[in-house]
């Protein structure tokens, strides 16, 4: 993974600080430990799941889903996978209907992904589920320690795994919440780990890119009252739920009070999707508010020889310059012409390029977020890792619920 | 369609100037006038396509792709169409390749929309397809008048149709770009622009509803340093693109320099879909800085009489409160939930309510944000129908094709 900021910041002493306080942190948060993990029990695991199943579904709702969606369907256009992966992340009976209507419930495996092991949206599809079919041994469960999920799976000699400590749910694609689901899938989780270790070596050894994450964390954090808007711009397709995943990650993980203050702050994610967003998004970027900054994610060597072909065209002659051209290298060329379209207007913005769509890179790619995340939490002095404002919508609901069943 | 908004305050004098010019906008400005159109020519066309074919694709992009995808996706999941839809609008390879395994070129017929007829993407993915597939009465056309590809189609003596006049590619979904795509579908056209013409008729005839589009209009407007991200959030999933829809209408509608000063302004557009996001970015909404205004929308009656089963599970006796629930009961109550948690934290908001999932709804939630767009472009400022910013990427991708051929 190359990655080149276009940034000009000296803070030589606010960089080694936030770097000290994130090596310390390391004993107490659990993510930056997975990529050294024991995958065997999960290979182990996975491979106990008859054949015979078709199809895995994953019951469970943000950080326990995003993260396998976004590795899945990064993956799947271009790899031939063993099975396929669905996500019932939602209480919309359309979307459960035509969730249903692609498996059939016998050659399906389901596993119930729940943190807290209370989650709302998880257990309303579950009963539902379970209901329809009622055979523990077709779910898995997989949960923190103590909670009363894990409680429930015991009574019920079901199947499950636990989380491991100190892993927050939005941090946790690459513990057995993303990894069981993509291990049943055929994806390889041994490289995908190999490329967040890569990363991970990479900074704390004090390599280039130890540099050049500092030197973008601490331009985010000073500038957060000019520039708000964190937009990635993937010239991809693949990419798309990785979007969703940044998305998460990077609005639950900073908007938050400080720690030692009453201010809020916080950045607010943006996924975009080139070519298509250039002729959506891009007009607000180049005439707009100027308060963005961008990170283009480029992939150097797409798995396909697809060309235009030498066809001429009466009247549209112009195009003819697109003819004998792969797609790959037009799509590169869309993006390289953004850039420096977006350069001249003087936008903040990043690349990175994957050299390829394989498990290494998106690892890579997943850590390097994760990392980045954990930088811009410290230096805007917030705990990165709660997340005390969902409570207030979810004690209204309860109140709700209770009220409804009083009538 | 109910629509009730929370924002205090009172800008008559302001209101009515915007009103009156957007009364005087109707003669210049083509979208106004869509929901009155004569839709018997595009029927006529629809009807005039082989009932052997059972795919429908758009090769289109923007403006060309957005609307039809909203509409589509909203309705798919609760109505047996007659034809499946498909979108070509990336020059991502792999996209284009999994496109090309769920249709059968046989059976498909093309739709290449472009209003000027020199979209790079468009004819990328055209020429690549001719060439596997050189029936021209597999394709129909859609273009501007007098566009290089209203030429091509003449010379090559293909099926082509004409975009209305004055019509922008964003503001064209109620045209014939996205009305024969859906209309060969099965999808019912004239609901669709009965509900745009119901919106159209109580905003110029000054109804209810003409008071609180106004009132959003100014408030967005006046606060638009204080508020600079305008969410959407919509609880239920069939409303996922038209968020994308509306990410193009209101980011390259209002993101411009003023007509009358070198001020950039824009508003920045957000499409949250609930309850997932409340997992995701709704932290950072309660948490962090309050920059964002949000726009509820919820559907009133789900047609899925989806239910949560009677079901006891042990340990998890808290989670019985949801037994016996309607799936669309438990959606709603979840939105009700977060927008009382939001109006305790004072954060600017409105609901739109949906009767139901269907072509009516979905053309006036449409109409209304068209008109909502081009009166903030008029109280902004701005030209709303322009989108100057998108050229300069565009010329130096050409300068680069130029150059890669001459080597």
């Amino acid at each position: 993974m190359k990655h080149k900021i276009y940034f000009k910041l000296k803070n030589k002493g606010v960089e080694e600080e936030a770097f000290q306080a994130i090596v310390e942190e390391q004993d107490s948060i659990g993510y930056y430990g997975l990529p050294e993990q024991d995958i065997s029990p999960i290979l182990t695991y996975a491979s106990s799941i008859d054949e015979a199943i078709e199809d895995i579904a994953v019951i469970g709702i943000g950080g326990s889903s995003l993260g396998a969606k976004a590795i899945y369907e990064f993956i799947k256009p271009s790899q031939k996978l063993s099975r396929r992966l669905h996500f019932f992340e939602s209480t919309d009976p359309l979307n459960i209907q035509t969730l249903l209507s692609e498996i059939d419930l016998k050659k399906t495996h389901f596993l119930v992904i729940s943190k807290s092991g209370t989650t709302i949206e998880t257990f309303a599809i579950y009963k539902y589920l379970y209901h329809l079919h009622p055979h523990i041994d077709s779910y898995t469960f997989i949960t923190d320690a103590n909670s009363p999920l894990e409680a429930y799976a015991k009574e019920m000699q079901a199947n499950y795994l636990l989380m491991p400590p100190r892993v927050g749910g939005r941090f946790s694609v690459l513990s057995n919440v993303g990894l069981l689901p993509l291990a049943l899938c055929g994806i390889d989780i041994a490289s995908l780990l190999q490329g967040a270790k890569g990363i991970k070596d990479a900074f704390f050894q004090g390599e280039a890119l130890q540099h050049t994450i500092l030197k973008k964390a601490v331009f985010y954090t000073r500038h957060q009252c000019k520039y708000r808007v964190n937009g990635i711009f993937a010239y991809s397709e693949t990419l798309k739920y990785f979007c969703e995943w940044y998305v998460q990650l990077w609005g639950e993980s900073l908007g938050k009070r400080q720690r030692h203050s009453a201010f809020n702050v916080g950045l607010t994610p943006i996924g975009l999707i080139g070519p298509k967003d250039q002729h959506s998004f891009l007009q607000l970027i180049m005439d707009g508010t100027r308060n963005k900054t961008l990170t283009f994610i480029k992939v150097e060597a797409f798995p396909s020889e697809l060309t235009i072909p030498h066809v001429k065209l009466p009247h549209l002659e112009s195009l003819d310059v697109l003819n004998d051209l792969p797609f790959s290298t037009l799509i590169n060329m869309q993006c390289d012409s953004i850039i420096e379209a977006l350069l001249d207007e003087d936008i903040p913005l990043d690349t990175i390029t994957l050299p390829q769509i394989d498990e290494a890179s998106i690892g890579a790619l997943i850590y390097y977020y994760e990392l980045l995340t954990s930088l811009v939490g410290e230096l805007m002095d917030v705990n990165t890792y709660d997340q005390p404002g969902v409570e207030a919508g979810k004690i209204i609901l309860k109140e709700k619920l209770k009220k409804l069943k009083e009538q």
